[in-house]
């Protein structure tokens, strides 16, 4: 049987971590070499092949699953677009500026910052839990002083109830930077947003409170709106001004036309895309958390707004699901709830039967690339956090060393989008459907003799139709009877009167049918951030072997090639699927006599579909397993004199570090059938037997 | 056997082309709601599909073929980065605007598109061959006038002159839009660049010809340069100007170090991206062939100056390329040569066997994916279309409705992008190798006496310290010998003389070692438009069948309702690795009796990773597979009564149209091998009989 792992002896460590990233090139601050520029990442080899399986498996599990249309729209996009869309009005932030050094800092941050730290300071003076906020001394940044300062019973009732109103968000410390445009490697991050305050009010508690700009200790002024779209303009004379799209939602909503026509005018359907985005924070600095530029994936699903089931939905509907509903929050709790998508669609807490699918299904994703099912958690939008037009939202939330982030939005946004770019283009992006039966009506109706009509009316004879068109069924009902008897008279809201005849007017019963039916469909729209679904995944596969913690804790992350010789310390326990490299295949050698059976098996795992590489270093197989253990990669297959001899090989798996043995054949087959998913280790280890460390040799 | 197919019963028409690839929404002009913006394109549902699957076969043929490391860079870029790369300064193009209008034009393309029609014109009345231009009565936009006007001789042959400092390129017709900012549908496209003129020369020219804005006929003031890179600036001050980045080059370079180390400090090796870049074009009109925002592919392959040899130049050696090389060109001829890899580089016209390597490789991925060779041809850059610092330089041109463009580039960079950023930084962009025999050196050396040297000398010591230091060895021997003698005397360039003693200086011969290597690798590059290639394989994919084109001719390309229903005119011969859909399941109806082997079939396919879908709509299943041709699926399945009670199916092919027969599993097996390129249609032939339209059901 396979081993035991114990993947918590030690604490999970951040900065090791991170560390790590850096060193095998995951990602890196974009323009390094330059000094940096904030929120702004390059993903080297093992990030890029990271972030492609991901996106690979994406496209599997809701593109192909359910025949989504794929997208690929333009990311510069003229102004006209998201004036349309709200964004040029609503998409912006509140900064404050430092009084004197003009440092920019975002408004929420700021005050949420400093009463934090305040409480943490009032804390410490009465000798309560809090720590002391660890200086980081290698940056020399100040924080937000913690300073051991007992408050008033009173302020601190106040501090926290002016906290309460934030979102629930956990906040471990508080950095600022001086330059907040620079890059600030690693930084801390400030997570507790004061998203519910409006820029005016936020002000006030700056003023009330006192707030400062705790780098320089200076006042900061009135808050200031900051749209967060990158501005351009297209072509040579400036006239056109662009955005670069902050979401790549516009680009399916413009070619929803062309797409019900893709789709033979059917519904419900979706379109999918997957396309880099931008949002131009004012002072990013929480790693992948939160970037200037990062790639997306969003889906679009257009359903009757009358009909929102889902055909697949009883598929899901026992799922269980980690929630927590807007009134758990507003009643100021952040206590989740254990319930199926089925429980939780009939009680009504989630809106419908489609937004409740997307929510299993994103869950099911999210754990299946490897997130940790007891980090994920479904929050439900508050009243006041969510978009007047949404019907209801969702945000799948992940634990992380920072707290719990947002890393995929799942929103009904009812007809919103369609209907503001039909009203403004002119160009109807709605449904017309045959209705099987037409439906059919009757109802009284008048029929003008309008040539007599004009002579007698004149310039009322258009006032006087209106009016009687307009008049309930009982009313026209009253004058067809009244006109039977030779007149009718009928008033208008102005009191004029006016004398009807049969000459004139006759009111009938008439029968109606209509066999089309035209609506804006509603949208269902899940929203993936990668970046953070990638860098959270990081944090989830990251662990340290038992014995080996110790050796790295003095080492300087700077120290790439003692690094490199001791590697071996730290394991990525990424999944199969999403693991950069498959299938490590490690010769004892770089001698000549290995060649063709690495050949071989190389060969036979790429037709089998997994990816395999080859480490021929001049360095012990043990230490070349240890670095392929930080970059994820499950199994290691490694070829020897009994190989050449015997045609065995042994496979490793990589976090127990339990060696099988077997035919080169036998061997490739359960490989294969690992990283596809088909049996799990436990598995494997019945098909071949443990190797013992010695190998028939002559 | 199978059937022979005639493709080329009609000629090519490219407004029949452009009109299914709208239609069928390969792509669309982006924003159409709004109007469109030009050079900006959505791709649809096949579009994407397409682009996908040729940078997934980029990816195996290059990035997992060559163990290629792979980047995924940011699109927003800090000034100092292009500053330092060149692009601010020299990124540009020529404009001239309208005096009247304030239009803007591009200076070369007008220049070119007058001369040229002026030229047509005097052949026209000359009675000559060109037909006149044709105008193009929908748009009702002016082209540059064709008048039938005589020209003198000698104009002609000046005119002839200058347009034969342009580059080669075939130019089918020549329109200008009154608001080149404004979307153009499918515009006919100015492919004659000036490139090889100066702004201030272009200025001139249009002075000397009396050349005007055809649309207007006003004059167009002086060339101005205009920057292609788009703007923007990056966080909330402003203060920091960024621009998109044109090309991923720079992301590449800008981590080189990291790369290195990631490749374990040894080079060749190669970095790869595939991403979005963009240029903001003057007045792009040429459909996805010149666009502002696009899908490139490219590679950085690291070498050793002093090696440019190839581990894998054997395996590409005799393959034949054709070549249009720089001589050919300044001869003034467009005539190419067909000549094997391994000649080109041994004769010196392709510079070294790592460039020759890639435009080979080149070559062979653009075959596999559908391009015709006998359309592909390999064009050196002249001596004055290259920048300064590159070595050699061949673009990959395929030859489409426009012209011959280009679709790749592949370059010798030389060390030119590594050093300016490394320059810039200080941060060393170099490869630090460890000799395996040291270098040993001797040489006379100056030895001084710095105490007295100050002492006798003062503000002159350390000219003259310089001065000594950099005499040539000859000099130093002989200076070392009047020492001996007791003092020598040395003169500087400026006429000052000094006065040497022993005790001052003492000349000896020494012992250097060097044991490390240090040097700036040269770049090879190889550069990948997408968007052209995906373009140009359309062209060239694309047939109308022979009995069917009639039909189509009259009908406009906005009724695509009856297009849909008289479809399978059409057809796009795109391979199965490309295809966007592999497999089409046609059950005979959507009865629920076929659904479980429909299911079947599906699974399987899957299975064996091949992509299908199933085309259940309620009409004929000829009518089905047309509309399908249309996409470019190669191959079809019809599930019927038979396969219900025999468990057959038939297989049908999308260019002969032929189709054969056998069991579930013979056509999977078959349909698979297909698909992954292991047998032809015609092996598929021998492995399951024809089926003659009848099958055994009860």
């Amino acid at each position: 049987a396979a081993s035991q792992v114990n993947k918590t002896a030690h604490a999970f460590d951040k900065s090791r971590l991170e560390a790590l990233l850096n060193r095998r090139f995951f990602y890196a601050p974009a323009f390094e070499i330059y000094g940096g520029v904030a929120g702004l990442y390059d993903y080297g080899p093992p990030g890029s092949s990271l972030q492609a399986n991901i996106i690979a498996e994406w496209r599997k599990h809701f593109i192909v699953e359910e025949h989504m249309l794929e997208l690929d729209t333009t990311i510069m996009t003229p102004a006209a677009v998201f004036e349309t869309s709200g964004h040029v009005a609503r998409f912006a932030d509140w900064m404050v500026k430092d009084s004197k050094t003009g440092d920019v800092l975002r408004a929420d941050h700021l005050v949420g910052g400093v009463l934090e730290a305040r409480l943490a300071g009032d804390k410490e003076a009465r000798g309560l839990a809090a720590a002391p906020v660890a200086e980081d001394k290698k940056k020399k940044k100040k924080t937000a002083k913690a300073a051991a300062v007992k408050l008033e019973d009173d302020v601190v009732k106040e501090y926290e109830s002016t906290l309460a109103q934030v979102v629930l968000l956990s906040c471990s410390r508080w950095i600022w930077a001086t330059q907040p445009e620079i890059y600030l490697p690693y930084g801390p991050c400030p997570i507790r947003h004061l998203d519910n305050y409006t820029g005016p009010q936020l002000g006030e508690l700056c003023r009330k409170y006192k707030i400062r700009n705790p780098d320089t200790d200076n006042e900061v002024g009135e808050p200031q709106q900051f749209n967060l779209m990158f501005t351009s303009s297209i072509g040579p004379t400036g006239q056109h001004p662009g955005y670069l799209r902050p979401e790549t939602a516009q680009g399916h909503f413009l070619n929803f036309s062309r797409l019900l026509e893709f789709n033979n005018g059917r519904i419900p359907f979706a379109s999918a895309q997957v396309g880099r985005s931008f949002r131009n924070e004012i002072s990013p600095r929480a790693g992948l958390l939160r970037v200037r530029e990062f790639t997306m994936a969003e889906i679009e699903h257009y359903v009757d707004p009358d009909d929102k089931s889902h055909v697949r939905f009883p598929e899901v509907r026992s799922q269980v699901l980690t929630l927590l509903d807007r009134n758990v929050q507003e009643a100021g709790s952040s206590r989740t709830t254990q319930m199926t998508v089925g429980e939780a669609v009939d009680k009504g807490i989630i809106a419908n039967e489609t937004l409740g699918y997307f929510i299993a299904r994103i869950s099911q994703y999210l754990v299946k690339i490897g997130i940790n099912p007891a980090r994920l958690r479904f929050r439900q939008h508050m009243g006041n956090e969510m978009a007047h037009y949404a019907t209801d939202c969702w945000d799948a939330e992940i634990e992380n060393a920072t707290g719990w982030t947002e890393c995929v939005g799942c929103a009904d946004r009812a007809a919103y989008d369609l209907s503001v770019h039909t009203d403004r283009t002119g160009h109807p992006l709605v449904v017309r459907q045959a209705l099987k039966e037409p439906i059919v009506t009757e109802k009284e109706t008048a029929e003008w003799n309008k040539k007599l009509l004009g002579k007698t009316f004149k310039g009322d004879a258009g006032v006087l139709q209106k009016l009687v068109e307009g008049l309930p069924e009982a009313e026209l009902v009253r004058l067809k009877g009244e006109l039977a008897q030779g007149s009718a008279v009928v008033k208008s809201a102005d009191g004029k009167e006016f004398q009807l005849t049969p000459e004139l007017v006759t009111i009938e019963r008439k029968v109606f049918k209509q066999s089309i039916r035209e609506y804006t469909p509603n949208v269902i729209e899940p929203s993936f951030g990668l970046g953070r679904i990638l860098y959270t995944l990081l944090e989830h596969s990251f662990w340290a072997r038992e014995q080996d913690i110790e050796r790295g804790v003095s080492l300087s992350s700077y120290l790439h090639t003692v690094w490199a010789l001791i590697a071996g310390l730290q394991v990525l326990s990424l999944p199969p699927i999403v693991a950069p490299t498959k299938v490590l295949i490690v010769p004892l050698s770089a001698r000549e006599e290995f060649a063709p059976i690495v050949q071989e098996v190389s060969n036979k795992l790429r037709r089998a579909g997994v990816f395999s590489r080859v480490d021929d270093s001049n360095t012990s197989i043990g230490k070349r397993y240890a670095r392929n253990d930080e970059l994820g990669t499950p199994f290691g297959i490694t070829v020897d004199f009994a190989s050449v001899q015997n045609r065995t090989m042994t496979l490793r798996e990589r976090d127990t570090t339990d060696q099988r043995i077997g035919s080169i054949d036998d061997v490739i087959a359960a490989v294969t059938d690992l990283v596809l998913g088909n049996i799990d280790w436990e598995q494997a280890c019945e098909r071949l037997p443990a190797y013992d460390g010695v190998q028939a040799v002559e």
